[in-house]
C-alpha cells in the first residue's frame, strides 16, 4: 500500500464517527428501534453494532502491534445483535464507546511505524493479516453503516 | 452470589469512572508521563491500560453472554504498555473509551437474566469462568488505578 | 463416576481396537471403498477415521492432564475424510495409528490419579471437559464405528 | 522449495523410524530410565517424546490440509514430560504411535498436490506456516533424537 492510499484511508477512519452522527441527524427518535426494512437491522442495531464491532476492532488492531503471533478470532456480529439486548438499550452509550474507539486508535495510526505496518497476524475466519489490511476493512465500516442509516430514514419518511 | 452482594458489585462497577476522573483532579499536567515511584506505571499507563483493558472487558462479557462456548484469551497488559505509545498518546480518548465501556456494560448488567449471570465460559489464564467472576474482578479494577493515581500524585507533591 | 462405571468403559476402550479388527474379518478386501449405504462413510474411510479421531482423542487426554488451562478444538471430521484422500490410501497403517493411539493411553488411563480425573479442561463445541467425559466418549467410539463396518459387510453380501 | 530438496526431505522422513529403531539396538534394558547425562532426558523420555510429539506432527498436517485457516497451537514438551508417566510407561506402545504417526502421514507426502504443499496456516508460537516449513522441521526430528539416544548409550558404557 502506497503512502498516500494509507493516508486517504485513515483520513476516512477518522471522519468515519462523524458520518454516522450526520446520518442519525433528524432520524425520529421514537422509530429508533423500527424496521421498515424487512431483514435489516434497525438504526439502534447497527449503532450497538458499530459500538461492539469498532471496540473489538480497536482490540484487534493493538493486538496486531503488541503480541508476538496474533490471532484475531471471528465473531458472529448477527448472534450479538440478538443476544446483547440491541432494541432495548439507549443508544448514547453505544455513540460513544464508538467514537472512542475510533479517536483511540486514530492516535496510533498516527504513531505507528512502517514495521507496526506489516506486522503480520492471522484471522480466525479469514488467515493471514496485518494492519493495511485491517485498515481497508475498518475505513469502509462506519460509511458503510452511516448509508444503511440514511436507507432506513428513507423508508420511514414514506 | 447473592443479589445484595450483586447490585454491591454492580454500583461499584458504575462508580468507577467517577473515581478514576476524581483521582486525576489537581494531577499535574505536566507530569502525567513522571515516572515518581520506580517500577510502577506513571498516571498515562494508568489511564491508557484502563482503555484498553476495561475495553476488552466489555468484549469478555459480551462473548460470554453472546457465544454458545465462550473462551476468553488472556493478553500481557506490560507488553501492551510498552508497544502501544503509552507515554506519548494524550489520555482524554482513553478516558473517553474507558468511561464508554463502563457506560455500555453497565446497560447490560441492569438487563442480564439469572441464565446470563450462570452462563459458563473458560479464560486462557484461569479456567471455569462466568459473568459473577467477571463482575467481581472489574467491579474492583479502576479502583484500584485510581488508588495508584492518587498515590502518584502524592508522590509528585513531595 | 464411581469406580465400577470407571473400570467398565476402561474395559471397553481397551477393547475397541479387536472389535474393529473382528469387524474387518473377511470384509472382501476389494469393496473396502465402496460405497453400498448411500450418505455413509465406506470401510476404508471409517478406518482413516478411526485413525485421525483416536490420534486427535489420545493428544486430548494428554492436554487435559498436562496443560495449566486446557482448551480442546473441535474439528471437522467429515471435512477431513473429503481432503485427507481416505478412498485412496491403503489402511494397515491407519489400523496401526488407531491401535497404538489406544495402547499408549491405556497406559496412562491404568496411572491416572483422582486429580488427573477429576481435572477440569474445555472443549470448543462442548464447554466444561474432563477426563471422565472423555473416557464415556471414546468408550463408545471405536464399538460404534466396528459397528457400522458389520453393517457394510452384510450389505456388501447381498 | 525444489522438487529435489522436497522429496530428499520426505526420504529423510520416512527414514526417521529406523534410525531411532537402530540407535535403541542394544540399549541396556534396564537403563531406558537411567539419566546418566544430567539435565537431559532418558531414552524412555526420548521414546515417549516421539510419541505424543509425532502424533501431534501428523495432525498438524492433517488440519494444515483439512481447515480453512489452520493453527497450530504450540505445546509444552517439558511439562508433557513431567506430567505424562514418561519414566514409568514400558516404551513399546510409544514406538508403534511414532512408527504409525510417520507410516500414516508418509502415505499423504506421496498424494499431496501443489496446492496441498503451499496452503498456509499459522503457529502460535511462530506465525505463518505452511507444509514445507512442517516438512523441514519433522524431517530432522526423529534423527535428532535418535542420536541423543545413541550418546546416552555411550555415556551408560563408560
Amino acid at each position: 500500500m502506497d503512502a498516500d492510499t494509507r493516508s486517504a484511508l485513515i483520513a476516512k477512519y477518522k471522519a468515519g464517527y462523524a458520518e454516522v452522527v450526520k446520518a442519525l441527524e433528524g432520524f425520529p427518535a421514537g422509530e429508533l428501534t423500527a424496521r421498515p426494512l424487512p431483514g435489516k437491522w434497525t438504526a439502534a442495531e447497527i449503532v450497538h453494532h458499530l459500538a461492539d464491532s469498532e471496540t473489538q476492532s480497536a482490540t484487534r488492531l493493538r493486538k496486531l502491534l503488541a503480541e508476538p503471533y496474533p490471532v484475531i478470532q471471528a465473531y458472529d456480529e448477527a448472534e450479538w445483535a440478538r443476544r446483547l439486548y440491541y432494541q432495548t438499550r439507549p443508544i448514547e452509550p453505544s455513540l460513544l464507546a464508538f467514537r472512542a474507539a475510533r479517536e483511540t486508535t486514530a492516535q496510533l495510526l498516527d504513531l505507528m511505524t512502517e514495521a507496526d505496518w506489516r506486522k503480520l497476524g492471522w484471522h480466525s475466519d479469514g488467515g493471514s493479516y496485518h494492519s493495511e489490511r485491517w485498515l481497508e476493512i475498518y475505513a469502509e465500516h462506519a460509511h458503510g453503516h452511516a448509508a444503511q442509516i440514511a436507507r432506513l430514514k428513507t423508508a420511514l419518511a414514506k
